[in-house]
């Protein structure tokens, strides 16, 4: 038995999409799931005891940002990830591999691997299936992520599907060195741009590994939403039905219910922790910037829809205040309501799968929030 | 009756020291206390929860940035520094003169009041007794303090009177113009240096005005410890048994204990939350710098002897590891150490004033600390 199960509990009859439970060593969590971003070691600015109140089942950590600091090795003494950070819920590791090719400079990418140079310090380094898989070993979160290569978008056909098939011979190095499969359960990644015949190549390949999680990987790199939706219709279905599927780096509202619709179950993002450093809320009507001067006099709440701690004992004249003094607890307070919205606005889209009524809910969110429907399916 | 009375409880045997209960609009809080500094509407980092949970009875804000932003009318529409920043405990709020004589250029003190520039934008401003006390008024604080001349350190004798006599003038203003006297206290701070005959005459023309208490300012302004605690031995004297004394912008461990044992009730200072953010923290053996490579690998507590939730629960490493990382976390976890390591000192001082024995504790902690006992009082 793998370390990581999928349970399916229903497909919402109306769009498709699915309801479940993964398990994993660290406890359960219902999907589909938005995993908050804690690159290093700490979702920014939140402790352990508020992701659990906004409703955190699972969290991503970053492999690259850990193994350069503090050091896998000092991780892995301290105890593990989760005794490291005080979470004791479940926590994924992506493989270093997107970090490798957005941030370091001057890399090489070789079929042992990638050679690079660090991104502060110019030092130099090397990331392969090995190491990538080693490190996350010593960190030891319930899911860990093959280490692929994430190409630049566009990319002609001819290197994606040279990418593929280096991605498909790493992801069987990662398996066979992948130290602890009773306590991590390693997902592999399905690449292939937006070429179907790509995704279907990397899909086949990946899933004859038989993994016990895929991952969509190359999205949200600059294509439109459309492209991305459509590159979703046609690779989930390429996917077993017993694993967790993860689409990687999304986390919009739209994408959200977008990619729930098309049987995601998993999304990670930075999005709602950044954007609310830059004062940046998501409400039930829509983005609103806390720092605008229209709010210096505005004592109700961010949202008044909004259930949650900030919402309840803070307005919006005081947050802009904490914003603009560069308080801490303003992106303290900005950065909990924006977790808190997208995990309940997962909470709604698991309500509306188990109604059979996602699309009704996709469409009224989409009014509300002020979205355009552009190529919404039609239910 | 006054908004703000002193309950005392009993005075330490060994040392005089005083145990009493603040009463205010909103709660009690035990004396000697330590007020933590929340300059901007919040305490830097922290929470009003995390604040209750480290046992802060107390805390102050400052009015002079309250009044420069967000501006204290919009306060007052707000309801109130307490419902603005939901923080329903005791606030004082200082008169800003602290702020216009050590943060701005080009003041001019004139009897009416100082002129100067706005320490960011060079503005010109114009503070008073009359506008301290307005502008405190719609702050709503339970204690405010009177507009007084922070003069130089050192200054002449014939300087420091002046500066002395044109502060009663001050304080006598503040109470004239004192809207809320129901609802809010006016403390009067008594000046004059570390002469004697000069602290007698501020203290005789203020208790003369019958405050419901007293500060003593112009201490912890670069002169020694030792002059410090003889300025306090001979001022406290001057005060009234029945009127709550605080002595302003203290926050040392030593000096705390100095100042309770020289019958000091209230102290505040940025101390704790300063050195926090750059990693110093005091601990039961005295202060340490968590930035210190030697903590790369140390997985115990900050302080083994501490009980706090981040003692508790998070280890020198991970703190280490946060703090280099430059992660907000990181600082909240040391700022919330630091208050609950003073506000406990304060809960020590209190239990040995009970049992007559705070010299005795004095020498045990300042052993421990690895304080020398310069200038200490023989019981």
């Amino acid at each position: 038995m793998p370390a990581v199960t999928y349970e399916h509990i229903k497909t919402c009859k109306q769009t498709g999409a699915r309801l479940g439970i993964v398990h994993t060593p660290h406890g359960s969590f219902e999907t589909p799931a938005f995993m908050p971003v804690g690159t290093q070691a700490t979702v920014k600015t939140m402790s352990p005891e508020e992701l659990v109140e906004v409703g955190a089942g699972i969290i991503l950590s970053n492999t690259y940002h850990l193994w350069l600091r503090p050091g896998h090795d000092i991780i892995q003494e301290a105890g593990g990830l989760h005794k490291f950070m005080n979470w004791d819920r479940p926590i994924l590791t992506d493989s270093g591999g997107f970090q490798v090719f957005s941030l370091s400079e001057f890399r090489t990418i070789k079929e042992e691997g990638v050679h690079f140079r660090h991104h502060l310090n110019g030092s130099k380094l090397f990331l392969s299936p090995e190491k990538a898989t080693e490190i996350q070993n010593a960190l030891g979160a319930d899911i860990m992520m093959a280490f692929d290569e994430c190409p630049p978008y566009p990319a002609t056909f001819e290197y994606m599907k040279a990418s593929v098939e280096r991605t498909s011979r790493w992801a069987e190095r990662c398996l066979s060195a992948h130290a602890r499969p009773a306590d991590q359960a390693l997902f592999g990644i399905v690449q292939g741009g937006e070429f179907e015949a790509l995704r279907k190549q990397s899909a086949k390949d990946l899933v004859s590994l038989d993994f016990p999680g895929y991952a969509i990987g190359g999205l949200s790199v600059g294509e439109s939403k459309e492209v991305m939706n459509e590159v979703l219709e046609f690779t989930t279905p390429l996917l077993p039905e017993d694993k967790p599927r993860y689409l990687m780096g999304v986390g919009s509202p739209r994408s959200l219910i977008d990619g729930a619709i098309r049987g995601i179950d998993m999304f990670d993002c930075v999005l709602p922790t950044r954007i609310a450093r830059n004062g940046a809320l998501m409400t039930s009507s829509g983005r609103i910037n806390m720092r605008n001067a229209k709010f210096e006099r505005d004592f109700g709440p961010i949202d008044d829809k909004c259930t949650c701690h900030v919402c309840k004992n803070y307005s919006r004249a005081y947050i802009r205040h904490l914003l603009r003094a560069d308080e801490t607890f303003g992106i303290r307070l900005t950065s909990y309501h924006n977790l808190h919205f997208l995990l309940n606005l997962m909470e709604e889209v698991r309500g509306a799968i188990r109604t059979d009524s996602l699309g009704d809910f996709r469409d009224e969110f989409f009014e509300s929030y002020g979205l355009n429907k552009l190529n919404a399916k039609n239910f």
